[in-house]
């Protein structure tokens, strides 16, 4: 059962080829806020950006659409920023220092709660790992050593964002995507979304909706993986 | 300064694209072991192989160079087998369950004590990364939780092994491996060395060699990322 109250955007990467930051997503992103102020959490840094430019990047994109950002390091009390947000939004980058930031700072919590409450909360890439069980099929670098891997745990699987197909041909010899999520099932149980670049879940009322362009993989401990199209997730498909 | 003592093969793959295990690195693995008994630590459990079969691969591909292998699990205590190793072997899989094994087993002193005084230690892949200061630059999925990301600390600088050039023309948005090492040397100061699927370091007398067909292309913190020929590796390269 998926908490009622949960208003999620799980999006695999903020970007798709050929096009801006977000542009893709601008639409959805649009009615999921519905004239909220958004929180931006810029703690994942990709490629090591400051706070700041991180944040002034998604101000700009989101200008576009008419949505009011700030970055939670404006604010003096982080806690206090998040318990007051009308809406919330993670960005991509680096999964590990993303947690380990947010635990040190002890708002592993406060998200929980804040989001159990029906704020919405929408996640990009690293953001969106956070929505899962675990980070344990982020396909990040570990960069940096958090103190657990236990993600913000609103949905009972995991999320493999920029979920991508093996390369034809390739005669690289490191793992697969899918190897490396076998791996995983060797030690862990629960199900894992693979979220293609353009695809993402949208949580509310109860149920999940896999939207976008593309199909989604499921990889369930033990069983052959496979493909479901857009539309609502049956609770078979990820219990 | 490496200890003049250690006797390392860093092998970035096991396998390269058109041969069988280990076949194009042999001759290199022949010089190494000058005749040793090899003790095989299957730990990283590649695609979740059990030790026997992992072993028994590493045994039949072995054994055309003359190699007696012997797994650590057919030893009923794993820290006297290392102990009393003429040569240790750790094959490649995933870098996390390796090290949280390792761990757990209180094997991770007793690798550093026995390769301290001699002992070969070869590596590859997941066992190159374990030879570096952290697991922090593997590419490994995080499917389980090691107590530490420190590794045996044999070298003063972390490995990246399958070093992946960025694949030109690629639409995928998930990181590039320079975007990713570029990243932890946002938070990590140790220079990070690419070995490319082919290559591999062999240590002696105090000095570190780049063998085998490729460059390797040496990330240093805040620098220009570079290439270097096969040959000794000068202090100030790593350093």
């Amino acid at each position: 059962m998926i908490n009622t109250h949960y208003n999620l955007l799980v999006i695999s990467t903020s970007t798709v080829h050929g096009s801006g930051y977000m542009d893709y997503i601008k639409p959805a992103v649009k009615d999921f806020l519905n004239g909220r102020e958004l929180l931006f959490i810029p703690y994942a840094r990709p490629s090591g950006i400051s706070y700041n430019n991180y944040t002034e990047t998604v101000k700009e994109a989101l200008a576009t659409i008419g949505v009011t950002v700030r970055g939670i390091h404006e604010y003096s009390n982080p806690k206090e920023a998040i318990e007051q947000a009308q809406a919330i939004f993670i960005g991509g980058g680096n999964t590990f220092l993303l947690l380990k930031t947010l635990y040190e700072l002890g708002l592993v919590e406060t998200l929980q709660a804040t989001v159990a409450q029906g704020i919405p909360y929408m996640g990009s890439s690293a953001g969106s790992n956070l929505t899962g069980l675990t980070i344990g099929t982020t396909n990040d670098m570990p960069i940096v050593y958090p103190p657990s891997f236990n993600a913000l745990q609103f949905l009972p699987f995991n999320i493999n964002p920029h979920y991508l197909d093996p390369i034809e041909g390739s005669t690289h010899k490191g793992e697969t995507r899918e190897t490396r999520i076998n791996e995983f099932h060797q030690f862990n149980s629960q199900t894992v979304i693979g979220l293609r670049e353009g695809s993402w879940l949208h949580v509310t009322n109860g149920t999940i909706t896999l939207e976008g362009t593309f199909t989604a993989r499921i990889f369930r401990a033990h069983e052959t993986p496979f493909e479901i199209e857009s539309g609502i997730l049956h609770e078979n498909i990820y219990l």
